[in-house]
């Protein structure tokens, strides 16, 4: 495929401003061509309004023709074959394997959400018969459902690439729900987005869905996503990414005349308990797990376990020490970008030199120029809670042991963490129904509770949950993986008295769709 | 009762704030007995760190017991009798049958949501089973369920004492999810509150909840509302009101460093659109209603509505001229407060000295003090379209008649509203069949559509919806009436391979609650 750098705006291409920027080979150190071209504003303006132009045709089409667009999409986006993988792994050092796995999800999770709006029941339909005869007033006739919001802005995540990106749950839970998007591409792997863009197009033009449903801006400046997520004709955004750049757009939805939903997802420290019956039992395997997780990608997930709590004793000394091990083998590697990996250095270097924090471990082989080295932490409880900084996300493979005194400090050091999209436990069944005060709060501050797991590696299906209270997210009532991420996009309608042959199939009395609905208080087909 | 007009947090009282300030009778224009206490920084502080501390025993209380707590709360309200009616009455100018039809909605939905958490299935649990044999990874089991958020802040509407106010749909819902909840009671009417308060309270000690699930604090002065919403405990706010003051309200909630959702209804204007149909064949029955519902309650209803448009023609000359004489005959009332009486009759002033508005229509009779007079004025889709303020609700009983020369033009009105809770549609099905247009416009500003009726007097029912696009709210996914309105105070968390006897009974393999689930993707109880 031959690239061009353009933003790609419905069914046209544009590269009106002069001002461009270069892709980056993170690992080899050096540019990829071609350039892109930063959107101007004309080009953002024209995506938002014919995004709006096309959202009501877009709305009509019935479930089962945009199920099918979808399906398009994961066809499509098989079909670009290792063009997409080997660009990606270009311009994010991560292994081609790395991008297969990515691809694979982009692919359940497309067929995911055609099959789930196949199946329609998420569209809540509920049904309040009228009577006329009621005293002292007539009732009324009501039916309610989920439809669509309006055009959608997506910022993908620089970190996936392929399944968080252009082609992630964020833009299929739009186009599932009947919303149209406008991409902003992640300036980190442009070239990855435009191969990915050019498979939506083609399922666009194979489905015969309205051209003006997608439309993909370029920009490595924060104005190009500002003003996106600015612009009046765009009536919700989804963003993966850090939580100063998720927190300014949040300031930038909420600050327009009409406010919109701003669903961040922005990472978190994702805490792990280590229970003694655990640790006792198995040190070495939660060792050797944990140090895969830290590590898994170089550290870099949002579920990346960030904080690990035990209590002190031998089983705990063993777990660190086996641990720092497992984090010194570690042989460092090339991080996304460079201003992941300054960040990342910066943070390692203020923690090398604070007192009060132990380094137990660190990869024995020097980091190169772009990569990071493994660093594993330790403080006391008393440490963790003289310095809250400690509770804050560093992006990478690093992490902070901190050792308590018995179960009080465990509640504790959970009642002061910020909100989480998850937390990990490790124990024995009657460890956790011994620490149930701590999982109480842990209910409190996080979206997700993994009983002898680890966060990284999410499982795609109707009941995951990938949000959490802030700064996890922007609101812990919305996911940005799985199913249930299709809610950031419909709003209820609700008719009254609404004429039958008139009102959305979903609310005909008839239910010609046969979804499930709440018929006058009863779940029924 | 014997008021004390002191702070109510928890299960104690406090007056410590020397600050007073007197409810008053609009009516009679004097103050009521006794003086109020503005709260104090600490005293709201109290109310929140109780709220936070009796949350984990709260959301522990059964579905069932919760739901015991509920009809509690609806049998303590009626045991108040007419102290209720009659203080609501002297505190807003509401006849005393509007104040028991309130205490009427008030029993419905606080049984409604009793029966809705007995039913249970909003949570909306869902299990994926998991497969350790999966191949290239083992498939974690993953369940998801909605939970409580947290101390939840409610403010109270000034129309609506008794039904949307301490008693309302926001603290009943609330409590359903299994939040706390503290109040900030309106300051226009703290004597109805502090009654209604003294039923919650009651209701708590007699199913033997936690005490500290529910505050209420007065203040006139908007720093009280702030305070509550900023405080780092509170986890949500619930508010109807002005769009100024929700708007206020939204930006604290915003700018804290921990976000939190702030739910405001803001009213709306409320637009109603006359069919060439139905005016031929009932303009009569239509000027009828459509007095009706912008006089009900002197036009202070969320739901007035605001903006009317028909096409140039006789029919429709004969609905102004109906609607004129009908509202000429209304007979001036006293509004809720000086506040909300000012505002109006500065709105007024200034259209009446609009060049570009005709008045149509007026109360003969004269206005006495804190009184409203219904006016109607008309403009052209030109005049609406160079005057976007008469967009704009106006608080009271007035509207403006909006004359078209086709349908294009009410697509083009229609296209520049703003959001709004509801638009009315007058017509035959022909016409409604031969407006689609209109109506897809309709479907992506408003929060419900009406057929040949008027937008005030909600059923509270399941598939009601009293929300919409900003700035009818400020998040238009939620809803503040009807059984939808407890997920604003309710998130998923996730279990990933938690031991089942540990895990919420929702999602306990034998589903002891028996409740509708989604289990492998497939619903089933």
């Amino acid at each position: 495929m031959n690239l061009t750098g353009h933003q790609l705006i419905g069914p046209r291409e544009s590269g009106a401003a002069s001002e461009t920027f270069a892709a980056r080979n993170p690992a080899a150190d050096e540019d990829l061509s071609p350039l892109f071209h930063e959107a101007a504003l004309a080009e953002i303006d024209e995506a938002a309004k014919l995004a709006a132009g096309a959202f009501d045709a877009f709305r009509r089409i019935s479930p089962g023709v945009r199920a099918d667009f979808l399906e398009a999409i994961a066809e499509e986006t098989l079909a670009l074959g290792d063009e997409l993988l080997e660009r990606a792994a270009a311009e994010t050092a991560h292994p081609l394997a790395r991008c297969a796995a990515e691809r694979e999800r982009v692919l359940v999770h497309t067929r995911q959400f055609a099959a789930w709006i196949r199946e329609g029941s998420w569209t809540d339909a509920r049904i309040d018969h009228g009577d006329p005869e009621r005293q002292p007033l007539p009732k009324p006739d009501v039916r309610s459902l989920l439809e669509p919001v309006g055009p959608v802005a997506v910022f993908g995540a620089s970190n996936f690439p392929i399944a968080i990106s252009v082609l992630g749950t964020d833009t299929v839970s739009a186009f599932a729900a009947g919303c149209p998007v406008v991409v902003k591409a992640h300036p980190a792997h442009p070239g990855t987005s435009e191969i990915a863009a050019r498979a939506v197009r083609k399922a666009i033009v194979r489905t015969g869905m309205p051209e003006g449903i997608f439309s993909m801006v370029h920009g490595r400046s924060h104005e190009v996503g500002a003003r996106l997520v600015a612009h009046p004709r765009i009536a919700a955004a989804a963003f993966t990414g850090s939580l100063a750049g998720g927190r300014a757009l949040f300031e930038v939805a909420n600050s327009r005349p009409c406010p919109i939903p701003f669903y961040a997802e922005m990472g978190s420290v994702n805490p792990v308990f280590l229970l003694p019956g655990a640790l006792r039992a198995r040190a070495e395997g939660i060792a050797k797990g944990f140090v895969g997780a830290l590590t898994a990608g170089v550290g870099q997930f949002c579920t990346n376990p960030g904080l690990v709590l035990g209590m002190e004793g031998e089983d705990w000394s063993r777990f660190r020490s086996l641990a720092g091990t497992g984090v010194a083998a570690y042989d460092p590697a090339t991080m996304l970008h460079a201003g992941i990996h300054g960040a990342y250095a910066a943070g390692i270097a203020e923690r090398l030199g604070r007192s009060g924090l132990e380094l137990v471990g660190q990869s024995t082989a020097a980091a190169g120029r772009g990569e990071a080295a493994a660093y594993l932490f330790a403080t006391t409880q008393e440490g963790l809670l003289a310095d809250p900084t400690l509770y804050e996300e560093l992006f990478g493979p690093v992490s902070t042991l901190v050792t308590c005194a018995g179960p009080e400090e465990f509640v504790e050091v959970a009642e002061r963490l910020e909100g989480s999209l998850s937390a990990s436990v490790h124990g024995t069944e009657e460890d956790l129904a011994e620490h149930r005060d701590l999982v109480e709060v842990l209910r409190r501050k996080v979206g997700r509770l993994i009983f002898n797991g680890y966060p990284v590696g999410l499982e795609i299906c109707h009941s995951i949950h990938h949000g959490g209270p802030y700064p996890a997210t922007t609101h812990a009532h919305f996911t940005s993986i799985g199913t249930r991420a299709i809610h950031r996009f419909a709003r209820p309608v609700c008719y009254q008295d609404w004429p039958d042959s008139l009102l959305p199939p979903q609310l005909q009395e008839s239910n010609p769709l046969g979804i499930l609905r709440l018929v006058d208080g009863e779940r029924r087909r």
